[in-house]
């Protein structure tokens, strides 16, 4: 009964996976139905519909003035970052890695949107940054679709039938995004089913699938945010509370890989005006911008409760322990 | 950055896994539609649709004279073992585990029924085996219905709609199995999905999923298969070839338990006439059975391939490797 030592699990995960799934995403010509939708779902894989949110209001007449005027009088709750790091993984003068959240401030909708703008045609994110004050970006992610910005709702469909249907639920959350091409969301994953929806300019993901829990190097990071000084000036200010576990690796950076990293094989896509998609739970995602001829990029997302029945979380979750064993 | 060191990660996975779901099985007032059963299929968890084939041809008409008449003049093949315990682990005289597979005969069916019958209505299983010279169950598991037993196939449905729409391609195989209560099915997996329908007498599940695999103590066994001498005895005679890997605990007997043996709970579904039983791909499963009042149990089942992409069938397998590593 003797047998050849088995390979690393972690390492044998990685590679059934890469060899099982292809790196191109999938494109479906036009919205899935609920059957189709689950499919994908019960697979915990992603796909995009091109132009699938074509038609919507949203996206035929949203631009600077048309939002303006649908905002008109109205202050917003805005993450003010030096480098468009909102929620990320951050240096800090010690060169320790810690967790910093941004700097939030109600700005009224006209100045914010004409900052963006202005910052992104006087000097777009390719040339030097050094003479960038701060970055700006509507971020929150507290159904504020149906919140803060409730006169825009009725300009994008109020649920994804799809996906209501399939899931038995409504959208638990439904978020807009708006801002420049200064702000990256670092690599993250969240406990949703998400519908993301390009309205204007591009997204940029680079997804990676839960079994890649070993390439990210999640770290307990020590929690932070930013803070505005009298000058005007943005300081990390750290806080109290508990370590936030968070990936640190960058796909797209050097530093932090993992001895598993070189085996994630990420998924990338971009959405252009109209296009949909389907980021499914648990999932890492990275996401840079690209902004229209305005100077700006938006987009609204639809987030749906996961199924947290079944053998997919626990599996995911002890992915993650081994994970962690593994690299200690 | 201290922590207090984390759960052993396969014990993490068994109660996360026992926390987040029941030990009770879903009941259907009907058979679902495909979306409903791709929920099921989605989450990996079983459901019994009570008398959901009370309606077949089969369940209403199938008993011994009419099987002999639609099998006139017909032989088929048939397991044989000494105690029911075809494809089992087994000891043989030198007190080793082995995987050992029936004698396979042809038999005239009419015999084969005549057999079966005669000896479950003269001696019900609870009585000592003893007396008992072998036992005999018709289980070949290649698509025998479309086959060996075509003039049977009419009476049952030709697939499994919601399961064909859901999964998207017909059945890889249906089987028809009989036998009476001596018959026991060791527990297994199967890479299949597989809709389990009962047509005459009682089967009696013992179930775990996939995740339970530190519990189940698979090992490499020698390959064996009974032969019956000259005599008509039966002998185990060791093979040539791989290895088997093989569950070796009894989730209702004793010995070889693991350390994580006491963290599986089973769950248990005894399904009667029309009863039908989705169970899902890669569940661990044991199967017992009792006999109508002609003293057979009879039972067709619809495999249908499991799907292969996407994280599922990773994951389990690393949970299969990570047990292992466990283990040793
Ligand atoms: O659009 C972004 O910047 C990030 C989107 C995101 O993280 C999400 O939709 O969960
Ligand atoms: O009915 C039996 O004895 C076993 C059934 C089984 O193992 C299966 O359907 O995969």
């Amino acid at each position: 009964m003797d047998r050849t030592p088995p390979l690393d699990p972690v390492t044998e995960l990685l590679t059934t996976y890469n060899e099982l799934n292809s790196t191109h995403i999938d494109t479906l010509p036009s919205p899935p139905s609920a059957l189709e939708f689950l499919r994908f779902v019960a697979r915990n894989r992603p796909f995009v519909v091109r132009g699938g949110a074509s038609d919507w209001e949203a996206t035929k007449t949203w631009g600077i003035e048309s939002l303006k005027a649908l905002l008109e009088g109205q202050s917003i709750q805005v993450a003010v970052t030096p480098h468009g790091n909102a929620d990320s993984p951050t240096t800090n003068e010690k060169r320790e890695l810690i967790f910093v959240k941004p700097w939030e401030e109600q700005q009224s909708f006209s100045e914010f949107i004409d900052f963006i703008s202005a910052q992104e045609l006087r000097s777009p994110s390719s040339s030097s940054s050094s003479s960038v004050p701060e970055v700006r970006y509507a971020q929150t992610q507290n159904d504020n679709l149906r919140n803060e910005y409730l006169t825009l709702f009725s300009h994008v469909d109020k649920d994804i039938p799809w996906a209501r249907i399939a899931l038995q639920a409504p959208p638990e959350a439904i978020n807009l995004w708006i801002g420049n091409s200064r702000s990256v969301t670092a690599l993250h994953k969240d406990n949703y089913e998400n519908v993301y929806v390009q309205i204007i300019g591009e997204k940029h993901f680079c997804l990676l699938p839960p079994v890649a829990y070993a390439c990210v190097a999640e770290r307990e990071l020590r929690p932070a945010s930013y803070v505005r000084k009298d000058d005007g000036c943005l300081e990390i200010k750290e806080e109290a509370g508990d370590l936030v576990p968070f990936p640190t690796w960058d796909p797209d950076g050097d530093g932090q890989e993992t001895k598993y990293s070189d085996l994630a094989q990420p998924v990338r896509v971009t959405l252009r005006k109209g296009d949909m998609l389907y980021l499914p739970a648990l999932w890492y995602h990275k996401v840079s911008q690209s902004t229209n001829e305005e100077g700006m990029c938006c987009a609204v997302n639809y987030w749906y409760d996961m199924e947290w029945g079944g053998s997919f979380y626990p599996l995911c979750n002890f992915a993650r322990s081994v994970g962690i064993a593994a690299l200690t």
